[in-house]
């Protein structure tokens, strides 16, 4: 597997992705435009401070040298060329999901997550809970530029996926939460989100009866267990079945030739030779490394405003300005408007804009439709939750505070 | 069955309750505080204007003449009394959801309304959805005093329960919808709500491709079938699912002497000698009738504001001030806070200020826990709902006007 490290730090890879040292981890990073890429084995980490600007330009350059040109354009034996190109940069999502280091899930703590992450009284207001913006109805997002918040606020960027992103290798379009687990505290206690003071939490939660079995059952070790940090924790475990396998494109990967249309193969392989995976990569098709945004060509402040400098507002590193996590395309399709602004609703604009800011060239209309084709086949199988029966408020619940 | 005529105009029984005419359909009605009760097989019709504001009144005086004192508090033959007495008065939830007239429930009609019911696109801002304000998650509503509806507007009155909503004669506090499908058109529309504008809500879902195949699959014989009329016919459908069968008080009713504990029993006979079932009777315990809030003595401007005259809003009639519809009781356990108001917490606080208002009696705090432990048995088997898959939006679909 070919891996471009960017400029920031990075963490050790998910469980579910492949270990490094092994001969599909050999990684490639750039440390400047004019050195051209360096290849190695070692594991990623931090590297100069242009060499997150590069490597999505020079993506476009680098990776079409790895295959034969126009492989995917013949039947036959190319056709087995691509699958095995697609194998070498992706992996298909698991069918059940993944473990969390250090957060066992047990059938009490995930339905205790799960009515967690549907109860609005987490909330100031009691009226904004985590699926109000990542709803699992709408791909896990909210069909907002951004959203609206605790007194009607707009938030400050496009809400991310919910669905896999327990592959993402950090979480917030900036990373600045390591894990589910770190990011299911932020938005509750966020006063432009769900707006609850974060001494507030549990004590809302202690005045709902119906939780505190809830979280005995979830946490039995603990005798006094209804805290944030085990919100969180719930909250993550919850997350993490929130994972969307058997996607035509993982059936693909998995070694069906037909998964795939031909106009889908044919975008395929144009997302991998034009250099569009040499970030879109992995399980989450994204979601896996820092680049930033307008290596080649700015967009517009529509798409890039100026005040918002993205990871550097975590690092205060002056290369990271305008940098963010590289999104996730998985259920790419469901989640319209798209890019941390949420300021473009046509995936194929999108998919033009990326093309022209980060690869530096101009896709033709009909590239586009393909790539958008075979963005399409990686809509999986979307999670099927029965909605948690919330335990009710009583004459001491703390009231809303809308 | 005794039932109670209020002053307003009545619509026909629902199909699940008992036909007019047999010997169970006694109608008690009351001309005037002066004139006693009137006894009358005939089907009930609109009375004097005084007939809502005496009724639970003397509901109070009356309901003790109909049965033995102390029949609960004994043993043996008195339990069985109760167990008349009370099937009498109240009927079980059905196991199946009733059929609405004019309005075949196809599968792929629930499913659509299903879908429309948790689809927060049919606002304005696209961030409120049915479920918002009546959350099945939270028997049937928000635990909000009001509503928080189009940028942070609060509702007039607390948010009635969907659970069961399909067996009340009228929907809304003030009945101005004759039923679910007339009800799920008003808050869609309405600028303090969901606020989109009559016109587009159905121009918004047009522009979401999905929804073309699941109207057709709901309306077959249609050629245009994304309507505003077609929207609420299948909201309603769905709608008439979420019924809560089996509660406790069910089973009692069904037979099971043993399906209530004796404090249960106890508050039960004390809920219909008291005169609380004068009002609160039927399928719904509740949601048959119109009454006064106040007909004693007139509660406080917190839970009776001078300027929401209730159903006189509707009808224009001097007798219907401050006239509510009685509210069905089923699930009150989960449905805090209460009144029109939504400004009491606490259910014995409920309790205590209806016998008082509208029976003109003190309860002692003993009563008052027996009369809510009886509702207690009220709960019952919350409807399970698998989250549906909504389409998405694209490129083409009207944006959020938040």
């Amino acid at each position: 597997m070919a891996r471009f490290a960017a400029a920031v730090p990075t963490e050790p890879p998910s469980r579910k992705r492949p270990k490094a040292g092994t001969s599909a981890s050999v990684s490639i990073s750039f440390q400047n435009c004019a050195h051209g890429p360096e290849i190695a084995a070692a594991p990623l980490r931090p590297r100069g401070r242009l060499g997150a600007v590069t490597v999505l330009a020079l993506g476009a350059l680098v990776i079409p040298a790895l295959t034969s040109p126009g492989q995917a354009q013949t039947p036959g034996k190319s056709q087995d060329t691509l699958m095995e190109q697609a194998r070498q940069q992706f992996q298909p999502i698991p069918e059940n999901p993944p473990a969390l280091p250090g957060n066992t899930a047990t059938p009490a703590k995930v339905a205790l997550g799960k009515m967690l992450y549907f109860d609005p009284r987490l909330s100031a207001s009691h009226a904004i809970s985590c699926n109000s913006c990542h709803n699992i109805g709408l791909g896990g997002v909210d069909a907002e530029p951004t959203s609206l918040g605790h007194r009607w606020q707009h938030g400050g960027r496009n809400a991310p996926t919910v669905l896999n992103a327990v592959f993402d290798k950090s979480q917030f379009w900036d990373g600045r939460a390591k894990d589910l687990e770190a990011q299911a505290g932020g938005p509750i206690v966020n006063p432009v989100e769900m707006g609850s003071p974060e001494p507030h939490v549990a004590e809302q939660l202690r005045g709902i009866p119906g939780y505190h079995e809830a979280f005995a059952k979830a946490f039995p070790d603990e005798t006094d267990p209804i805290t944030l940090a085990n919100v969180q924790k719930a909250i993550a475990v919850f997350e993490a079945t929130l994972i969307t396998p058997n996607a035509p494109f993982d059936r693909y990967l998995k070694g069906d030739p037909n998964a795939l249309s031909a106009t889908e193969k044919a975008g395929l392989a144009l997302f991998m030779n034009k250099g569009c995976a040499a970030c879109h990569n992995g399980i989450n098709v994204g979601g896996a490394t820092y680049a930033p945004f307008g290596v080649v060509t700015k967009p517009g402040a529509s798409l890039l405003p100026p005040d918002d400098k993205g990871r550097f507002m975590v690092t205060k590193t002056p290369g990271d300005e305008y940098v963010f996590k590289v999104p996730s395309l998985r259920n790419i399709a469901l989640t319209a408007p798209y890019f941390h602004t949420g300021a473009a609703w046509d995936l194929r604009v999108a998919v033009s804009v990326m093309g022209a800011s980060q690869l530096g060239i101009h896709l033709t209309p009909e590239e586009v439709d393909k790539i958008a084709a075979f963005l399409g086949s990686l809509t999986g199988e979307q999670p099927q939750v029965t909605y948690p029966m919330l335990p009710p408020s009583v004459a001491s619940t703390p009231q809303p505070q809308p």
